[in-house]
C-alpha cells in the first residue's frame, strides 16, 4: 500500500521503517524535506524499497493511508500543511496524544473529557476517515508487540468500519493479535484519557516497555 | 478491623458483605439509618458477625478504615456528613468515580485532567489518609477478582505509604494478586481518567466482567 507518515520523530520513523520492512511504499513527510533526520532515515532504509522523503503534502498526496505521527500540539497545523485535498477520502491513522507539559508532571491533556484530538482532526478534515490507534503504547511496543511476554491489547476507534478494518490489517502485520474496536470516533476520548495512567505506570515500573491486556470472563 | 462503608448502593453493599465474610467488623453508613436497603443488607449478613448500620458519622466514627462508596458527585457532601473528626488520622479508601452523565453517553468526568475527586477529598480532609483504588473495575470484579480467567491488575494511589500497605492487605484478602502502587494522590487522575475507556470496553464487549492486566517486558 502507498502510505504517508507525517512526522519524523522517533514514532514516525519507527512506524515508517516497520512499514518498509513489511513491503509497503512509504513516504516520510516532514515540514522541510531537507530535514537531516528524514534524510538519515532514508539512507538507513534504502530507496530501492520505494521509500522516500517529502513535504507533508507530498507524503499525503502519495498515500492511500496517512499516519499522523506528529506531536499532538502540532497535529492540526501539520495536517493543514498536508492539505485537505491530499487527505480527501483517505484513511487517516491518528496515533498522537494531546499531551500538555505546561502544568508539569504528570502531563495533562490539552483536549479532554468532552472532546479529543482525534475528533478535532475528524471535524477539521471531514472527508478523511480518521482512525485512532496505537496512542496507548510506547513506540517499541507499537511495532513489535511480540516482544512483550504475552499478547496484549490494542484499540481502534473511528466512524468508518472499512477504514478500521484496513487499520486492523496493518496492526496484525505489526504482530497485534488482540485488537478491540472500542467504537466511534468519540471513543478516542477514552484512548487519549488513558495516557495519564500510562505515564504513572511507566514511572512506577521504571520502563515504557509494557501494555495492558483486556481480560474478560 | 473496624471498617465503615459510606454508601448503600450496589458497590457499598458488595464491599460491606465481602468484608463481613472476611471477619471484619463492618458498619454500613447511610444518610438515614432507617434506609430500608441498609436494613435489608443487615438482615442478609446477620448482626451476629458484628455488622451494623448507622449514619455516615456513626459508620465513620466506628471505623479505623473508611470506604467512600458514594456516587462521585455526592462524595464530598457525604464525607462532610461523616465529619472531619470521624475521619481524622484514618485510612480513607476512595473508590468513587466523578462521572457526569449530563453531556450524555459516554459519560464525561466532573473533575479531570489537572485535578481528581481523590485529590479534592484529600484537600477537604487533610488529616485523612486517602487511598484511591478499585474505581477501575466493576463491583463483581472488585470483590471477586478470581472469577476472571486470569490474574488482572488493581491500582493504589495515595500519599501515605502505610495507608497504601493497609489497603493492599485488604485487596489481597479480596483475591487480588497483582497490585501496582502508581504513586501519590495526584496519580488518581489517571485512575479516574481511565473510566471513559472502561465504559467503551464495556459497550464493545457487552459485559462489565472484565479488567486489564499490566504486562511488562
Amino acid at each position: 500500500m502507498n502510505i504517508g507518515i507525517l512526522g519524523t520523530g522517533v514514532v514516525g520513523r519507527a512506524i515508517a521503517t516497520r512499514l518498509v520492512e513489511l513491503g509497503h511504499s512509504v513516504a516520510l513527510g516532514t515540514r522541510d524535506a531537507a530535514n537531516p533526520i528524514a534524510q538519515e532515515w532514508l539512507a538507513t532504509v534504502g530507496t530501492f524499497r520505494g521509500a522516500r522523503v517529502g513535504t507533508f503534502a507530498e507524503a499525503a498526496g502519495h498515500a492511500a493511508l496517512v499516519v499522523n505521527a506528529t506531536a499532538g500540539a502540532a497535529s492540526i497545523a501539520a495536517l493543514r500543511l498536508a492539505g485537505d485535498r491530499n487527505l480527501h477520502g483517505k484513511v487517516l491513522v491518528d496515533i498522537a496524544n494531546p499531551l500538555d507539559f505546561s502544568h508539569g508532571m504528570p502531563p495533562s491533556l490539552s483536549v479532554v473529557n468532552t472532546d479529543s484530538l482525534a475528533e478535532q482532526i475528524q471535524r477539521s478534515f471531514p472527508d478523511a476517515k480518521v482512525v485512532k490507534t496505537l496512542n496507548t503504547v510506547n513506540v517499541n511496543v507499537m511495532v513489535h508487540p511480540e516482544r512483550l511476554p504475552e499478547d496484549t491489547t490494542i484499540f481502534v476507534a473511528g466512524d468508518d468500519a472499512e477504514a478500521k478494518a484496513t487499520v486492523a490489517d496493518l496492526l496484525r502485520a505489526f504482530g497485534w493479535r488482540s485488537i478491540i474496536d472500542v467504537g466511534g470516533i468519540e471513543t478516542a476520548r477514552g484512548l487519549e484519557m488513558y495516557l495519564p495512567l500510562w505515564v504513572s505506570l511507566m514511572s512506577a515500573q521504571g520502563t515504557p516497555a509494557f501494555n495492558i491486556k483486556v481480560v474478560r470472563s
